[in-house]
């Protein structure tokens, strides 16, 4: 690699964007703000006055997400702009050996991504300069875990039971393994995604690959919750790093569960499918009643601004509730403090010539949960059986994942599952 | 709509835009490099030392792109980090007057959603409001403009004619009408479309649509030439708008053509799938030579930067040329200054589970030219002849459109094709 400018230049944008608040930071107006001589003489572009502080602006390009200690990155990681998520299903002959081996591929490929690096092979390492806070997340579907992982070692991972309104197709169907792409950058994100396959290719076959989006980064300020396609604020009532419940409900422990899983997490994905179409026949105020929120703001129809406490008492002047105990958040609400989970959807558009629309929208509804049949399946059994919001969605993908904790130095992702150990061989 | 301080916050936002170069500038580091007093006041976020000149960052999301006087935007605007390209065939029964009243509204809605509003029946304004340099561009397909058009008015438009290596898929092939939507953030790009394709529902249907993108907005610094997924700096040798051929290579005038056409140009579409399966076997020295620069800067193998001019003639040590006469450089350089156009690709994968990589990707060629039969044809033509790069390509859709002039205040865009006038009837 020549062009050694280039590269000093990339290495201190980095180091900036440390600076600013590190991969976590939000691409927000305040994060820019800031005087610094070094940044100054390294800019390039001094503004023309003498001695003007200036800025210079943390790179969203170079940005890379640090480790989360034992846990894979891409669950607390703020959502990137943009996803893939590659479903595989292994070779029918696979071993537990197989299935070793390309997780050290997979894990290799992920961790050198990340960091702005080519992956192993990689054909176009130039692609991959751009880490644009890439991450991988991997999990292991249940078949995984009941014929490759000891019952010593292996986390309680049931199928999720059918829902009634559930319309899978087999093509969105369960996978044995599945990738969490995420990055700020679709060509980054395209590169990466090709090479995780290539190398997946030996021991699985692709399965489906399902690619959602949220607001480019820079669009909104940090902590702004993003919309998804029915035009709503979608993700205000989440669970919050900094919560004290946050890690029980989110990380798996060893006491409840195998020593060789703690540090790892279940994720559940819902591909629902949104019929727009009818949506838009809908007013405004019909709207706001199905959710039980505002469309500008989000605020509770109960209260003024976001985040405010909604209030499922309170009624009207004839004395209907406000907030319809039939709307969306009336269901979905947690009955008890274990019905809650970490929400990290990505809306999704497909061109379809099959549907009058031309498109096939919706939401890739992923979440995050330490036991998804404690945690997820009564909220979503609830939904099932009343809410509103069902008359425009239909759920068409369902899934489940074990997501194992981060590789131990020189190991790969699964390796405590899968060999009973974390180190290196 | 309430909430006014977000809405004063954003209108802010993008004054300080426009003071930081306007639509047209990229969000690159030297754009931010600034102090300001009345930004001071406004960012609500003082670096906390005194009178210390803070900068408030243009929210690329509020960025919008101003009017190119007679020009429809989205040809000379910089590339947006986004593309739909959305394909129409008008009903079988559509008549002039149909074509006028779709055209009517679907101007309307591109003028408001660039603007950051809601189109003129929006189901979801909201998802509007981060315009994030929305532009529409719209271009009429040769049927139209045989059918629809009277022969005083009518721009000579030929089909492409067939090229022997392609291998054309109806599926992707001319439409009647299209539209170039393009714009830096994902989420209002797809409402953007669906907001379109819903408006012309009663006049026309999609027959395709074709998703691209480029790096996000604010990856790589202003004026960086983007990569395609084959790895290569593509786009370095392109027109500029500030060169004085720009204008009668890219705009039609009303001298050569029909006055009604003047300020149009026309838009070639080649859907040119990559073979990175086996381009992935090519050792990078075999990479280098196939396009005849480096993969690493993109510089021409006979020189050291990536604006160096190539020197076809030079020779090794044995005598062979440097840069191989059946590069594709060689053969799609210009051989007359005609020759030459305006490039403005997007890179394209859709996960396609009928091929072994799971993925169909490539080049969304996209090229607007005064007269596409002497610009681009004869460039085509070279290299459908002999180019290296043929052995790792296919072009799988093509299409060719007339872009008329942009809309007259209060008039639509094709106006004066259809009715024969600017001003509103
Ligand atoms: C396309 C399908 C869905 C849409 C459009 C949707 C939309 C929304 C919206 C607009 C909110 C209110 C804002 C917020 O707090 O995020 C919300 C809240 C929520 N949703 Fe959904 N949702 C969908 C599916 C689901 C599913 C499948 C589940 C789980 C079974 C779920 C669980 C929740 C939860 C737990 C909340 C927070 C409720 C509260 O405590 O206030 N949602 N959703
Ligand atoms: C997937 C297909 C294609 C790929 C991967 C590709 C790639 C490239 C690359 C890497 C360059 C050198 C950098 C630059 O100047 O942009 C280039 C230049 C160029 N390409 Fe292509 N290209 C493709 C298709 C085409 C087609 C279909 C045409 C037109 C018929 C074309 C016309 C040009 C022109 C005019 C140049 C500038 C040549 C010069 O004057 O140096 N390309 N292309």
């Amino acid at each position: 690699m020549t062009g050694g400018p280039r590269w000093d230049r990339r290495r201190l944008l980095r180091t900036g964007a440390a600076a600013f608040g590190g991969a976590g930071a939000g691409w927000s107006t305040s994060a820019l703000v800031a005087g610094s001589a070094s940044a100054d003489s390294a800019s390039g572009s001094a503004s023309g006055s003498v001695a003007a502080p200036t800025v210079i602006a943390p790179s969203p390009g170079a940005e890379t997400v640090p480790p989360e200690g034992n846990h894979q990155p891409g669950v607390v990681t703020p959502p990137q702009a943009h996803l893939a998520l590659v479903g595989w299903d292994l070779h029918e002959d696979a071993t537990v050996e197989h299935l070793a081996r390309m997780m050290r591929l997979l894990s290799d490929d992920a961790r050198r991504l990340g960091q702005g690096e080519g992956a192993l092979a990689d054909t176009e390492p130039e692609l991959a300069a751009h880490p644009s806070r890439l991450t991988v997340t991997f999990g292991f579907g249940p078949r995984v875990l009941r014929d490759l992982v000891p019952a010593s070692r292996r986390p309680a991972l049931a199928e999720l039971p059918e829902f009634s309104r559930d319309r899978l197709r087999p093509e969105w169907g369960q996978s044995d393994v599945v990738a969490q792409i995420c990055c700020d950058d679709p060509l980054t994100l395209a590169h990466a995604r090709r090479m995780l396959v290539k190398d997946a290719r030996a021991f699985a076959d692709v399965r489906w690959i399902q690619q959602g989006f949220r607001n480019a980064r820079g669009t909104l300020s940090q902590g702004t919750t993003m919309r998804n396609l029915m035009g709503q604020v979608d993700g205000t009532v989440n669970l919050a790093e900094a919560e004290p419940d946050f890690a029980p409900l989110v990380w798996a422990d060893g006491t409840s569960g195998p020593e060789a899983f703690a540090g790892g997490t279940f994720l559940v994905v819902r591909r629902i499918r949104m019929q727009l179409e009818r949506w838009d026949r809908v007013d405004r105020v019909g709207r706001e009643a199905v959710v039980g929120r505002r469309l500008d703001t989000g605020a509770p129809l109960t209260g003024e601004a976001e985040f405010d406490e909604p209030d499922f008492e309170a009624t009207d002047r004839f004395g209907f509730p406000v907030i319809d105990p039939a709307s969306h958040i009336a269901r979905v609400r947690h009955t008890t403090p274990e019905e809650r989970f970490l929400r990290r959807s990505y809306n999704y558009t497909e061109p379809d010539d099959t549907r009058s629309s031309g498109e096939d929208s919706g939401l890739l509804f992923l979440a995050f949960a330490a036991d998804p049949a404690r945690q997820f399946v009564p909220v979503q059994q609830r939904m099932d059986e009343v809410d509103r919001l069902n008359d425009w969605i239909v759920t068409i993908g369902s899934a489940v994942y074990a997501v194992p904790p981060a590789a131990a130095e020189g190991g790969y992702v699964g390796q405590a599952l899968l060999e009973g150990t974390g180190e290196q061989p």
